[in-house]
């Protein structure tokens, strides 16, 4: 099978996504500088989501570089994470609308929550398909990353209902954790090369 | 001609559909859990009509693996095709609106019905152009999946008059029916890979 | 120069146009099959500049399939024609609003005009840096095929002021001219071919 | 890393702008040629910044052509750069929506300005992953072109509390000067070919 294809679509739907987020800061009524104030709100959550479509973005380019083959319940999974990722630009336009109210900023938290849940379970996929001592095994490890981003989605949520700028404070936590992209696939594919050219 | 381009091109409307039909779930307009009941009916209709675009690229994708030479009716045959397939947002979006009332219901279905037809076409013309003994043909057979496709979504407008339900139930089996990926290709080409080695 | 990525980039484009024309049609406001009316003139003015849009497609398709060097030039002529193919969904969805009407019907001719103005323009343009004796000059050769739409163009636009339906009709007989793909370059490469096995 | 899936992401994210800004253009309530007059603003807005995202794209496209190895670091840079770019509907649809008055003026040429701040940070991070006497540094040197542009990016925004037009005439003498593409990249490679082949 193609993975050429596969990371094509991806890109595809992840560029439409991250492009219409912007389609939710809706074109001012009035000329003054004034008219621009309720956008600040819905403009804040756009770059919070931008950072992390493009965060997911990095990390999906990295984990599909070390794939070798392409399977069936590979694609699923990720249209499965596709999907969850299709609903930010709604979840986020909701929140900027809003003003980062208690219900809106929940329900945030918890697209990306399931979002990190998809991913997570497309790496499994991918673990299982390339089998042990694989690139992608050796490179994500036991995943302390991800586990701890899903803990701190799910405390983001929790914490919301006292101040939902604690769930939104969270948020932003888990886009700096990652925003360095994953480093350990390229250092386990650095160590590869290393090792290949050895024998 | 080139094969590669017109993936690419088929990837992009596909990826733009399965991306757009998120549009039609609006931003509610309160900030409480209860402006989000409204949106119910329009997200099981679009992960539904998700999982529907999610199928067709996935087959799409094989029988495209199995093509060796592009003509221009395969052009057309793929235009008409993606036409059907731009469709999907406005009607799903329409399904939703209205809770899954009867009208909405059966063009829906109208519009999955040609949908899955303007694709035999595709599957016809390709197998014309590549000719008998060749991997699409020996994948494909006589097609019993898309016969049976076809016959289910006429089943399901019609029931659809007797209660609307029967008819999402009918378009849901469809898609379990699909959702799993058309391996009779992958197994062809397996075959044929074990002919061409034992040459 | 790269010419896959000024494909890439064409595709995207023209993926987005034909895909966002769709959105002209919106979500009908009731449940009954007598909301759908007002859509059909939409739905025609839609079907037509989606087989336009399809056309040019195929023919940029075979056009940049014959290309051998990408210029400084060509990149901003192609930018030009993709600026007019553009504005198809506007000038389709003020066509079908309107239920074809004159001024709609002539701007919507303007706008077909000039982007085959645009579109031989590009050709003019490959042509020269491909120079004389290229596929692309043997291939298209004076272009009977272009001259005509144009006139037809001309000719749609000025008998609309008698009735409209004059107008769509020579728009329509455009679109049959070219429906058949670019044969043309299709037979210049088989015969290039020709000639260079025999060397 | 996969220099081809960042260009394709890049250009995905391109085309998706440049097509979406059309959407700014709202299909006219009446039918008459009157009822154009109030889209010529926008339109004029629209082939201002049809233009701009033109020329980032060309540029893009010829800088891209003369990396070598992509890292972490210039993905984020590429991305902040997709940042500001995606910008540019929402502020040419203002500036359009509004005639351009003086605060939609303003702030467009601020997101123009902070668009080319972000493309210049884009070239510096490629100038130093790829290192001295490489292709890239070579080619823009001391980038005398983007920091004319800067200059004059400011005084049109500050000019513009003079009269609006002054600025809107500033950014379009930016346009003309990057109208044509980066031939400096085109005649260092070359230069590096010819050195080449010497060796």
């Amino acid at each position: 099978m193609n993975k050429g294809r596969l990371e094509a679509f991806s890109d595809g739907v992840i560029a439409i996504i991250i492009t219409i987020m912007v389609l939710e800061i809706k074109v001012p009524g009035g000329e003054t500088l004034t008219t621009l104030k309720p956008l600040i709100p819905k403009f804040v959550s756009y770059i919070l989501s931008f950072v992390y479509v493009g965060i997911y973005w990095n990390n999906h380019h990295h984990l599909m570089h070390a794939v070798k083959k392409v399977s069936g319940q590979m694609l699923w999974a990720n249209l499965n994470f596709l999907f969850w990722l299709s609903l930010f630009p709604v979840a986020a336009g909701w929140m900027g609308e809003n003003h980062f109210a208690l219900w809106p900023v929940v329900v945030y938290g918890v697209v990306l929550f399931l979002a990190a849940v998809s991913y997570t379970i497309l790496v499994m996929v991918i673990e299982k398909t390339e089998g042990e001592n694989s690139l992608v095994v050796n490179a994500i490890g036991n995943d302390s990353k991800g586990k701890i981003s899903l803990l701190f989605y799910v405390a983001g949520v929790a914490l919301s209902f006292i101040n939902p700028w604690f769930g939104v404070t969270f948020y932003f936590i888990v886009a700096c954790i990652w925003f360095i992209p994953d480093r350990r696939i390229e250092q386990a594919m650095r160590q590869q090369n290393t090792i290949d050219e050895k024998h």
